[in-house]
């Protein structure tokens, strides 16, 4: 048994400072997830070894998140600074060994729990500044109506810049859920060696799935959506931008995740680590 | 007619740079209204001059709120970090020529748009990081239900420094709503003047009384409240701790802003402006 | 005497509270200032009633400011959050009854004090998002010197969107400082007014000359300027886009404020408030 | 070779998302160290396994960093928000094998990517907003000299809530620099499992030895110190807390890292990981 205890850093005598609490985590949230095609070529280039191209070629989704999230103590909710966090991501949609995935290349949140906590799940976590549109119960031009003709809109900016614009007019209930998230999630857990001629081989290189269970999701409503991504230098996302656009689906999630399998340990592959912007 | 256009600085050609657009105001969010009492000394001496001590003395109420606002053109909801805001805020009962009133004499927000239109209304607006627990329609750890055993939190910090915490445990669905907050507010509309020699007589100093219109409301649950406020220099908050806490409020509320009353017309009274923290 | 006390908002039992504490206040930072010209029609466009254009049409400058700024007692010094903060702001050139002057349509900060403090001063001042490359005493890849080739560069961000990126590389010691921003500078001092059915009245709307005293300036460089403006809605910042770039200069300076003239009272203007984005 | 490109998360095709760019890392930047003393005990507590207490019981120290970093490209110079932040950190002090050696419990820093690139090295980074007095070559009541009487302070907040205050009285140039954070760094490189059952096994825990390069140092000054530490629930930092402060320094500081030594891998370890706050 170690010296210091914690789940994650800083490890402490108590292992009451870890950044990221020990699993469970709990969350729940209110989704837009927008359904488009990038670029077919471009998709395959973000797909990590041992995922190959859909057959439909191109499909990702831009999903908004307002997140609220906990351990199991439930602490966090009471001191919400440390649960709750907005975020933006993209899923394109791939197949591993013939089966359906998607495999997440881009991804920001706005606090620092969730960056860490999205490394340990192998999401790409950087720091972003994310506004969604909220639904409030009442009647008024300052919340719209989750009802035809409500819109809600996304925005993601980081590094100073505004990254995305997501928005939608939504038309009716669903009778079914978007699918272009729908698959398996496959990501690519990654932590880099600093050792002095060894930056090209990851200290950890994993294909990961990811698990989670106690889903919940509330009556999903969809409409016609808008998605734009900007252009950054020191960013690659303009060439996921979405050469079409599909439908938009809001809803509220909740689920709990304490589980990740790797289907691939890929340490020891080596990178290309040093091109510049 | 002026050269320059708009209802705020900055003024521009066209008038769109305005960091406060032209009223009205429209507003929803949801609220966390906790009563209590301070000390009815110091609750009297945070009275602006025309108001008299309430008689129930040192009555107060502490306000988490969780808005969403935007102007008539409703842009703000697509572009949502141009109207949402946190907000905590204490008023104090006091009586006009004998009607009963509440006074602001302490408010923090987290946008720049709230604390201009703030100042603008008479709101003493700060800067600070607000956080509150948030419902979702789903059962989940991560997030309480408005019921019965409900935990929902407010926090408050500014200048680094944590200033103010709130929570309830709702019980039930209540008849009425809270008194505390319930009176007209009167608040003090300053602007100072920098002109040499006469940093004691401000630009704009009056009583004013807030207006709205269209109000609505959820319904109201209610139950047992905490609160605690903190010590910072540079702050003269803790005067206003609790003795006593009473019921807590949550429920959602909506209105709309475009008027206000000058009740007073202060201007030329002399300030004591040179204390030091 | 007012039974409160204070500068500023918010007013308090010992005026402790104040965002912007009683003057003087006494600032040093770091400059960055770039001389360029925007289109004459533009820059005429911004200026108040009473300043007529300048005899070089369309002289600007831009100028990004690291500042530190503490009141008479220097408690900012030990509790630096509250006295340091960036800047980026625009200064056009005019004439007032035939004296060279400058303007000052456009500002940013990223602290509520500097903001609060600046619309005292008839400064149009928006939270924003500023960086600034700095000077350190060591020759280091990670710091430029200031010297020949030395490259230092300014950034904006408000809203979530970039608006300003600023560049020098440093040529030679200065002989005589800018010029595009040495005119005395004439703002607007605005505050708006509530009242249902005259939002177009400002409260306050005056025509203001800033004063300052125990200005002192280090040595100065100079050097070739890169500026680049950038388009957002609910700005509009990009109409004093440079058309010409001029030479850039990197100083420190310091002064003390604690004054201010009024030169013109316009307090009965009416505004065109409605103009949407 | 992987499909990917990138020194870390994000991996992107061409290699120009990562959130750290590929080493080397050049650093330059103001420090404060603060030299002191805590309880032996709660100092023992705190090292990792292989480390023992020093021969001078307690002995940490406190510092406040202001750094400008690049990586070799250097293009954070012109994009400064992606190369400046802040830091405050703990060492406390042991050894090894008998050697002399210093061990990083805690360090805050305020940007994402000082974040992760402090995981990588084995620095347990969490984000929190830091503030420090910054010298500028004018005499100003806003900023102090380097000299005799000049007072420098820093500021910690994490959570929303203080956790450090330091200062410093300058009183003379040293002879010589600080001796508590003198000796080689060792850290505890340390990345979770997420896998179910095994949450006790990370993936990665290794006692790692900080290397760098091109280390040069300014002149140093040297005076009396302050230092307070503050509770916060989720931290253990307070078992830090000085029992004796000694001296502070005053200094600039430029290094290079590109390199890290695994003193003992030690993954297989395991952790108690479910300490509640």
């Amino acid at each position: 048994m170690a010296h210091q205890s914690g789940y994650s850093l800083p490890l402490s005598p108590r292992g009451a400072a870890s950044l990221v609490p020990a699993p469970p985590w709990h969350y729940v949230g209110d989704f837009l997830v927008i359904e488009y095609w990038a670029d077919p070529a471009a998709v395959a280039a973000f797909l990590p070894e041992g995922l190959e191209p859909h057959a439909d070629p191109g499909r990702c989704a831009a999903l908004f998140v307002d997140w609220q999230s906990c351990s199991d103590s439930g602490e966090e909710l009471l001191e919400p600074a440390r649960g709750q966090y907005k975020e933006f991501f993209i899923v394109v949609n791939a197949t591993l060994d013939g089966e359906e995935v998607t495999t997440c290349p881009y991804i920001w949140v706005d606090r620092d729990f969730a960056l860490a906590r999205g490394w340990i799940q192998g999401f790409p976590k950087k720091l972003g500044s994310i506004h969604i549109t909220r639904y409030f119960p009442l009647a008024s031009r300052a919340g719209p109506e989750v009802g035809p003709g409500g819109r809600f809109a996304g925005t993601l900016a980081a590094g100073d810049r505004r990254l995305a614009f997501g928005a939608v007019s939504l038309e009716r209930e669903a009778e079914s859920g978007p699918t272009h998230n729908d698959a398996p999630l496959i990501n690519v857990r990654h932590f880099p060696r600093l050792e002095s001629g060894r930056h090209d081989e990851p200290a950890l290189h994993e294909l990961v799935r990811a698990r989670s269970r106690d889903r919940q999701i509330s009556p999903i409503w969809e409409g016609a959506a808008e998605l734009e991504l900007f252009a950054a230098p020191y960013e690659e996302l303009t060439a996921l931008a979405p050469v079409r656009v599909g439908n938009v689906f809001r809803f509220a999630f909740a689920y709990v995740v304490d589980d990740l399998e790797t289907v691939q340990d890929l340490t020891g592959t080596r990178m290309e680590v040093g091109a510049e912007p």
